[in-house]
């Protein structure tokens, strides 16, 4: 089955609002074996939704649209509905009983405006706002369901799954479709899919890779969509595909398509381990990051953010002889940083960085991007690893953040010969 | 001049992306003077891609097109428009430097596949890709323009910052446009909109204001855009406009559209003063803010960041019976964590964050939301601020930070009587 979702409102269109609506769908739809072939964002004119609800009609099966339904005068999608389905609008007494209801419990006065929002063509099947005044519609016409729905993120996504999610289910083909994601840390796309080609090449046409980039980490999803084989035959498929990958990648990938902060903090809290960090050139986006993970207070005790030359020396106690010696970028110092704040901090693991992120401050010994991290260990050592990043400050604070992430990961995940005491 | 965007690749449709790049564009051709008449994302399909051409070029002068230029295998927007401009590929030499350059300073071996990136049709105009490796490209076909750029959103910015905002402005109508920009913190949008009802109303149908809310932040935009009045003359009118609204709205704002870490980074640096922080509930995001923007070292020194509460006691030096009697998410512990991490990091300001960002942690007299922040000033005292923040956990952390940040901004635009001694 294939949809196209439709956007309407300048939002959009002049960058004020980011379309979530349309990510959010699209990845619901996907699960429910539904293919968006178009996303069509335009503006609050007749014309133009016209046009759109002929193009989208070609194409495809299904047509969600959002936005258009507010209570002001650019807000036109419901009378151009009508017309393009031939209807008279009628007031629909659901639609006004909840708008009434949601007025009463504000205890604000209801207006004509938000009484002509329970108007709705009278061929529509009328979807129920539980979250908010504008009645959702469908239609049905020419073996086609077009759907009409506010564009308020939380009143949308409330009748997609109270009404429309059921709605398509109902018309679905007899499709099995299986996703399964790993997650590559710190290897460039091309590199992947070079070290992958003769997999690629060799994989069924019902079975596809997929590479997804983002910062430096790669989701690698197989996705497996077929109407000769079970849900159980393709997950196995898939998961022989993916033990292929995996032996040919080595170990830079995780399970499935969690954050890395939050993989880590899962695998912390299951071995009941601690962690802390003492940061400079990350500049406390380690800590962001840790601490962005609901929860994150059970493994995470906190930093020594030591961004100052002289702020190592007064709170992480690095020994001045050795800053002047050989600088605040160097193996000797992120060892120092890592080792004292473990033991001040308390915490069994303990994350150092001191490097250049730059664009000014490099050297030639020192280039920008040259970033040392540490792990600091409960057996007693430090993992040091040299990195020279390249990109934007932003860049480079991401890349050290998502390699001493990676390191813990590593370190986290290698099993240990139990020691005694 | 109407402009179409056209997105090409699955990410968007199956919802794994979310198009801020098209939010992006939308927004600043919008400044341009141009306005995005339709956004239309479609997949890596051949007869899509040249459907979603031919009917962008009946609606619009200019074609952004972003997306499809990866190395890998399901990347054919090149071929696809070499073929529907009628070229052929043909290696572009300044791109294959530019490639090889990216690849030997990361030090990686240059393969096939990232060669043939430098392949482009042979009537395009390149664009460089200063940030990345796919060359963008620019045909012309019946005085419309369609420009091709990579998805990675750094690289189609810099792209569109570098060369083609420029090409916009050569075709440009005759319009004076100007557009000037304050920020107001920690007013919400509806509440500032109230206040600036009469002026709105009273506004000439040539300037319009825009309100563009992120965060506590709301951006006032003042545009004028008149083929009757000078660049000066709209600067003037502009300029009196928001005299009007800045003595309406009070000290809430700044000028321009900066950050507020930046914004409050130049203050910093112009008075020579330093700043340390010390955090617990915003987890680093502060020190995260602040240390992006560059050239941050000469001011920002440092931070305890104080996540766990034996950490308080252990680095902070915040007394155990305190925290027993009041909490640590108490007026008490704050004015503490200012004044001792000022100390310890020997700084001018100090600013610290307790309380609870959820969504667990929350009881009936500390609700998740509850934070108070403190100011350490280099007068001895500490302002407080206690607040109750509603939202998500990501939410609680961003307007913790950026109340906490204009807390300073005001402290520091607030002119100090001198001082003997």
């Amino acid at each position: 089955m294939l949809a196209e979702i439709i956007t309407i409102g300048d939002e959009i269109l002049i960058g004020q609002t980011v379309d979530t609506n349309s990510a959010w769908l699209g990845h619901h739809l996907n699960e429910y074996g539904v293919e968006v072939i178009q996303i069509t964002s335009i503006n609050d004119k007749k014309e133009n939704i016209v046009a759109a609800l002929q193009a989208a009609e070609k194409r495809a099966d299904v047509i969600l649209i959002t936005g258009g339904l507010g209570p002001t005068k650019d807000d036109i999608t419901k009378k151009v509905l009508a017309e393009y389905f031939n209807a008279q609008l009628v007031t629909d007494q659901g639609a006004l009983e909840n708008i009434k209801d949601i007025f009463h419990r504000r205890g604000r006065e209801v207006l004509q405006v938000n009484v002509d929002q329970a108007l709705v063509p009278d061929n529509c099947e009328v979807i129920l706002n539980t979250k908010g005044t504008a009645p959702g519609m469908s239609f049905e016409q020419n073996g086609k369901l077009y759907v009409s729905m506010p564009g308020v993120p939380y009143e949308m996504k409330a009748m997609m799954e109270n009404v429309v999610f059921g709605k398509l289910n109902a018309r679905g083909d007899n499709y099995s479709i299986v996703h399964h994601t790993i997650t590559v840390v710190g290897v460039p796309e091309s590199h992947l899919s070079e070290k992958l080609t003769s997999l690629e090449d060799n994989l069924p046409s019902h079975i596809k890779l997929a590479y997804l980039p983002h910062l430096n980490l790669v989701r690698l999803r197989l996705s497996a969509k077929s109407t000769q084989h079970t849900e159980i035959e393709l997950n196995e498929q898939i998961k022989d595909y993916f033990n292929t990958i995996k032996s040919t990648i080595g170990n830079v990938w995780f399970e499935g398509d969690k954050n890395l902060p939050e993989l880590v903090g899962d695998m912390l809290k299951e071995h009941h381990h601690t962690v802390g960090t003492c940061e400079s050139c990350s500049g406390g986006y380690i800590a962001h990051c840790i601490t962005s993970i609901t929860g994150s207070s059970v493994y995470y005790k906190g930093s020594l953010l030591t961004y100052a030359y002289e702020t190592k020396v007064a709170i992480a106690d690095i020994s001045q002889d050795v800053l002047n010696e050989v600088g605040a970028v160097s193996e000797e110092v992120c060892t120092a940083m890592a080792q004292n704040a473990q033991t001040k901090l308390e915490v069994d693991y303990c994350i150092a960085t001191t490097g250049i992120a730059g664009p000014g401050g490099g050297t030639a010994d020192k280039p920008v991007g040259l970033v040392y991290i540490g792990l600091a260990t409960p057996e007693g050592g430090v993992i040091i690893k040299r990195c020279e990043f390249h990109g934007t400050r932003e860049q480079i604070i991401h890349r050290t953040t998502y390699t001493a992430l990676d390191m813990l990961r590593k370190e986290l995940s290698t099993p240990k010969t139990a020691t005694g005491g």
